[in-house]
């Protein structure tokens, strides 16, 4: 039997990025959790010794800080960087960007609006760049543009989660309602790749495998598109799940995995299928 | 009977003052009929000697000319300059902000797209004030934007007269594809405030009039608006078509216009209406 891995799948750019950066930095410790798998973060503590702090105040009993894809506020980079802490840079650069043109927006005299969840640590951190708070506004829905008091110049950005429909309907609004609107998608693509490297391999496979937390939402997504194309798709957060029988008469098993997983587990995952072959191949010719 | 006159109805405010221009300017000659309407353009010939030149080698041979409210490519008026002419200047402000929109914009390293018609004197005029033409690109069709060779960094303005729908198609277009779009809602509203309070009008009047050219696209869909709120709706060119038979127990006549109409003609519907009142009643108290 084949196995194909998705040509995109489980972690993307900004996370991969960050964790190289945090492996180079031992000893130090990362503001909010690094990824959405326990797992990982277990790995980093116990073989490149880094540790993990909640809170701001936690973050100044520590000396090395890496600072997670998400990024932080402006006003804690800058308490942190003068208590002489090392700060460990690992925002995503796909995070920078919005956070740098809110920044430079707001200097220049626009209103912001920022599409996205003011709960995010992202959008918590991006909206802190602009200059005065009372220039920038994170909305959600269309609806909640018509109270704000906008200018006649508005900048808007976008949460790089957000779907490019979505993000139009919040421009479409500006558009009709401002002088000059300046769009800057900064939406990352990186979900999107993923969900359609699996689509293309789910059509060709005869099962596909989908690796990742059971909770986690871009996970089941995945999962429920590869059984669009392929019905037998199934969703294991680890190789223990592996059931022989799945495989039987298969000749191109399929492999994606969510955004929180780890390539490890994925790779646990292949030697796994693999040893199932073998025995399966061994009692046959018994 | 009661007459009203729709709360908007007839010129633009940019051809009102254009008209203005022109006739405070006696001997001068326009650049291109100031209107689609033949009355007006002799009216401001008889009243106030204003002239029409139709080519730029026309426009080299009088002293005194009148830009009209679609304004002219930045070469010519630079070289009517040259050449010691009068520029009398009544582009109406509408269109020289995305003028100005496009120099600017141009200059500071944008791609630009004019949403508009080549072929359009308005749009023949914006585009030329790109610095560089090859910057710059006029399209009507998202599809056009395909093949376009745009920068990361695009700018977008529209001909005053465009449906905002259909630019907002464009934007979007555009959003998905470049990193930052300047999107400048250049769309002037005066054609649909003309068609919006003819509508209202035509809810609570019990017939309506709506003068205008019986070719005009602009005044067909005024009339068209109307008998969709008012069964009974005419559309007339002048007071010589007006039938005493529509007025006969009537108690609200609504009058609109269409945007090359010139109110001296919507006066002269009004006085022979009266006179159509005056003789109905008299015939009645005979």
């Amino acid at each position: 039997m084949k196995i194909k891995l998705a040509s995109s799948y489980g972690f993307c750019y900004g996370v991969k990025r960050a964790i190289k950066i945090a492996e180079e930095h031992p000893g130090s410790a990362t503001y909010g959790p690094l990824i959405h798998n326990k797992d990982e973060i277990d790995r980093l503590k116990s073989s490149f010794d880094i540790g993990l702090v909640e809170s701001f105040g936690e973050a100044e009993q520590v000396d090395s800080i890496v600072i997670r894809t998400h990024g932080i506020p402006k006003n804690e980079l800058k308490m942190l960087k003068a208590e002489g802490k090392e700060i460990i840079n690992a925002t995503c650069p796909y995070v920078t960007t919005p956070q740098q043109i809110v920044e430079r927006m707001s200097r220049e005299g626009y209103s912001i609006v920022v599409f996205g969840d003011r709960n995010h640590p992202e959008i918590k951190g991006v909206v802190s760049y602009a200059e005065d708070p009372r220039d920038a506004f994170v909305v959600l829905e269309e609806s909640e543009l018509e109270s704000l008091p906008l200018k006649s110049k508005v900048a808007v950005v976008a949460q790089t989660t957000r779907k490019p429909a979505d993000f139009l309907e919040i421009v479409n609004a500006l558009v009709l309602r401002a002088k000059e609107v300046r769009v800057f998608n900064t939406i990352c693509n990186a979900t999107f790749e993923n969900q359609d490297a699996a689509a293309e391999l789910a059509k060709e496979a005869d099962m596909m495998i989908v690796i990742g937390g059971k909770h986690s939402s871009n996970t089941k997504q995945l999962h429920s598109i590869c059984k669009n194309y392929c019905e037998e798709s199934y969703l294991i957060e680890n190789e223990n799940e592996l059931d022989p029988a799945w495989f039987e008469g298969k000749e191109l098993c399929g492999i994606s995995a969510g955004a929180s997983t780890p390539d490890w587990v994925v790779q646990n995952v292949i030697a796994r299928i693999r040893e199932i072959e073998e025995v399966t191949r061994a009692l046959r010719s018994e």
